[in-house]
C-alpha cells in the first residue's frame, strides 16, 4: 500500500430504503464520544440505562433484555440457537426472505423444521397456525412481525396464547417494526424477540436488541447441550449484562452509545407520537403513489407504514430508476429481494427518515425519474395528493 | 420510563488496559459521518479500500480478507466454525484465557479437541507442537500469537511449515498483536487469522478483521456440512465482501468507517515506525516498573510490548489501586483473568494509547497510589527511569 488513502468523504444521502435509515445528528454526535472501558463502572451504568430503555421500547418486564453485539441477523441466530437443541421441532412461518432465513438458521442449529408457507405479501391467519401446532407440537414457533421483503405486517393478536396452549415458545422477528409500529412483547406473550438498530430506531447497524421471557430463560437454563455458538450464548452473555458483570466479550461501546442516544430520542418523542408520525407520513406517501397508479405488494389492511413495498409501474426500469434517484437526488430506495427481485421497490419511512420533507422530495424526484423514462403519469399529482393529506391532517409537521 | 434519560456524558479516560485502547480523534470524527446504504456503490468502494488496507496490515495477499460484523471473539468463532466440521480433530495450544476460549468454541463446533498446555506466561516450543501434530494429525492447529491474559508473545517462526508437513491448517489469534507488533500472515503461512479493532488498531470494539489463505478457502468450499452459524458463514459473507456484492446481512457501516480511518492512521505512520513506537514506550514503561521492583508475568524474551502483564507488588491491593487510578487520574488498567485474577495487572500500550505522555503520567500516578497504600518504593524513581530511556533514545517523541 504505497498510495495513501484519501479522507472519508461519502456523498450525502437520504436513506429511504429498507434500512439503514438516516441517523439523527444527535446519534452521530454520540458516537464521537471518547470511549469508556467495557468494565468501567460508568459504562456499566450506561448498559443499565440502555437495558431499561430497551425494556420500555419492547414493552416488556423481561429481565433478560439486552443488545447482541452483531446486526439483526445475529439477533435472529441468538434467539434460535439458545432455544433450540439438536432434534427439537420448530415451525417457521415463511412469507418472505426473513422467514426463509429463519428456516436456514434453525436447520443449522439442528432443529427439525416444519415450514408453514403463505404467499409473499400475505399474512398468516391464526387458524392456519393452530392447525400446524396441533399436528407438530413444536418447541418453538418462529414468525416475522414486519416482513422487510414484502412490507406485510403479521397480526400478533392471540398468537402467544395459542402457542402456550401447545407448550410452544413464540419467537418473533421485530427487526423492522420496533419503534415504528406497536411491539408489545408482554401483551403478545412472546418468548424471544429480536430487532435491529438500523430501522425505526435510526441508529447505525451493528447491534441487535433482544428480549427473552422468563419462560424462555427457564428453557435455556435447562438445556441438555451447550449452545452451539459461544459468542451468542445468552447463559454467558446474561452474566455480563446482568448483576455479575462477568467478562464475556468486549461490548461494542460506541454502538451502545449510539443505541442509548437513539432510544433517548424515542423516549423524548413518546411511543404513541412516534407511531402516529409513521402512520401520517405513510398516508401521505401512499396517497402520492396512488396518484401515480402505483400499488402495494402486501395485502390490503396489513401494509407496514414504515416499509412501503410497491409494484414497479409498467414502463419503469428498476435499476435505471433507482440509479437516477441515487445519482440525481441522493435518495436511496430498496429493490426487491428473492421472489420480488425486479418487481417491487421498497420505500422506507423509518425513524429519522420518516419526515414530510422526505416524502415530498421523494415523490417529486420519482415523478422526474418516471417522466424521463417516458412513463405516462399525471404531472404534479403525486406531490399534490401528499400535500392534501398533510393539509387535512392540519397539525404542523415538525421535522424531527 | 417516565423519567427522561440525561445526555451521554462519560468521564474522560486514559485507556491503558487490555483493550479497548484510546480511539484517535480522527476515528471518533469519522464515526459522526452520515451513513451510506450498505449496498451503495460508494460504500462498496469503502469496503474495497478497507479490505486492501486489511491485507496490507495482515501482510497477506489473501483474497478472503474482511471484517466480521462482531467483536474479536466473533472473529475466533468465524475461523473455527468455518474450518471445523463435526468430528474433525483440532489441537489447541492453551497458555492463557484465550486459548481456553478457543477450546470451548471448537468443542461447540463439534471438534475432537486435543489440548496442548503450557504454563501461563510461557510460550510453546516448536518441538512440543511437532510431537502433538505427529500423534494427533489434526485438521486444524489453533494458537494465540499475543495472549492478552498473560502478555506472552508466541514465536511464529516455522510453525506454518510444520503444520503443513502434517496437512494441518494453522489458525492464529492476533487480536492483541495486529498493528502493534509484526503480524506476517503470508510469511507465517497461516491459514486463518483473526483480530479485533479495539487493541493496537485503536478503533472502537465491534469488528473482527479476519483473513483466510487459499488453502483454507479450498477446505471451506469442500465442506460436507453447512457451517453451523448462518451469521458467520464465510461462504455467504464472501459473496457480499467479494465481486458479487450479494446481500447477506447489513454491514455495520459506521464501524467500517471507523476501521477505515484507523487503518489510514496506521498507513500514514507506517508499520515499521508503529512497531518501533510500541517497543520504545514499552521500554520506558518497563524501566519505570523495574525501578519500583515490579516484574513481568510472561517469560523473559517473550513479553509483548503492547500488553504489560506484571505481578502486583507485595503490599498493594489490586482493586484499591485500580480504583484509585481510575477515580483520581481517569486511568484504566486491567486486572488479571482466570489463574491470574488478583495476581497481575495488565497495562496496555496499544495504538493511540501508546504514547510518552501516558507512560509518564501512569508511572507518576502509580507511585502516588502505591505510596498511599504504604508500599515502600523509591520516590520519583519510576518516572526518572522512564525519562532516562526517552533521553537515551534521543528522538523527540511525537504524540501521535
Amino acid at each position: 500500500m504505497s498510495k495513501l488513502l484519501a479522507e472519508l468523504n461519502p456523498s450525502p444521502r437520504i436513506l429511504m430504503g429498507p434500512g439503514p435509515s438516516d441517523v439523527h445528528p444527535r446519534v452521530l454526535r454520540a458516537m464521537a464520544t471518547p470511549l469508556l472501558g467495557h468494565l468501567d463502572p460508568e459504562f456499566l451504568g450506561i448498559m443499565n440505562e440502555t437495558q431499561a430503555l430497551l425494556r420500555w421500547v419492547f414493552q416488556t418486564q423481561n429481565t433478560l433484555t439486552f443488545a447482541v453485539s452483531g446486526t439483526g441477523s445475529a439477533g435472529m441466530e441468538t434467539c434460535v440457537v439458545n432455544l433450540i437443541e439438536p432434534g427439537d421441532r420448530m415451525v417457521v412461518c415463511v412469507h418472505g426472505v426473513f422467514g426463509q432465513r429463519m428456516v436456514d438458521v434453525a436447520q443449522r442449529a439442528g432443529a427439525e423444521v416444519t415450514v408453514l408457507e403463505r404467499s409473499w405479501g400475505d399474512v398468516f391467519p391464526l387458524e392456519m397456525i393452530r392447525e400446524t401446532l396441533r399436528k407438530v407440537r413444536p418447541k418453538v414457533l418462529g414468525i416475522v412481525h414486519a416482513e422487510t421483503s414484502t412490507g406485510a405486517c403479521q397480526p400478533m393478536e392471540g398468537l402467544g396464547e395459542l402457542c402456550h396452549e401447545y407448550d410452544t415458545l413464540l419467537l418473533v422477528d421485530t427487526v423492522t417494526s420496533l419503534a415504528g409500529i406497536p411491539v408489545e412483547v408482554d401483551r403478545w406473550q412472546a418468548d424471544a424477540v429480536y430487532s435491529g438498530t438500523q430501522k425505526c430506531l435510526s441508529a447505525p447497524p451493528g447491534l441487535a436488541p433482544v428480549t427473552f421471557s422468563p419462560r424462555a430463560v427457564e428453557v435455556i437454563h435447562h438445556r441438555k447441550t451447550k449452545v452451539q455458538s459461544w459468542y451468542l450464548d445468552v447463559t454467558m452473555v446474561e452474566r455480563y449484562w446482568g448483576q455479575e458483570r462477568f467478562y464475556h466479550h468486549t461490548a461494542p461501546i460506541t454502538m451502545i452509545y449510539a443505541l442509548r442516544e437513539a432510544l433517548r430520542l424515542v423516549q423524548e418523542e413518546g411511543l404513541e407520537a412516534r407511531f402516529a408520525r409513521h402512520r401520517l407520513h405513510h398516508s401521505a406517501l401512499r396517497a402520492g403513489l396512488a396518484a401515480l397508479g402505483i400499488r402495494y405488494a402486501a395485502v390490503e389492511g396489513h401494509q407496514l407504514p414504515q416499509l412501503n413495498a410497491v409494484w414497479i409501474p409498467p414502463g419503469a426500469d428498476d435499476l435505471a430508476t433507482r440509479r437516477m434517484l441515487l445519482e440525481r437526488f441522493g435518495i436511496e430506495i430498496g429493490g426487491g429481494l428473492g421472489d420480488f427481485k425486479g418487481k417491487v421497490w421498497r420505500i422506507g419511512l423509518m425513524g429519522y427518515s420518516c419526515r414530510a420533507n422526505n416524502v415530498l422530495l421523494f415523490l417529486a424526484a420519482l415523478e422526474q425519474c418516471l417522466l424521463a423514462q417516458g412513463v405516462r403519469i399525471p404531472e404534479g399529482a403525486a406531490v399534490a395528493a401528499a400535500n392534501q393529506v398533510y393539509r387535512e391532517h392540519g397539525a404542523s409537521q415538525a421535522v424531527r
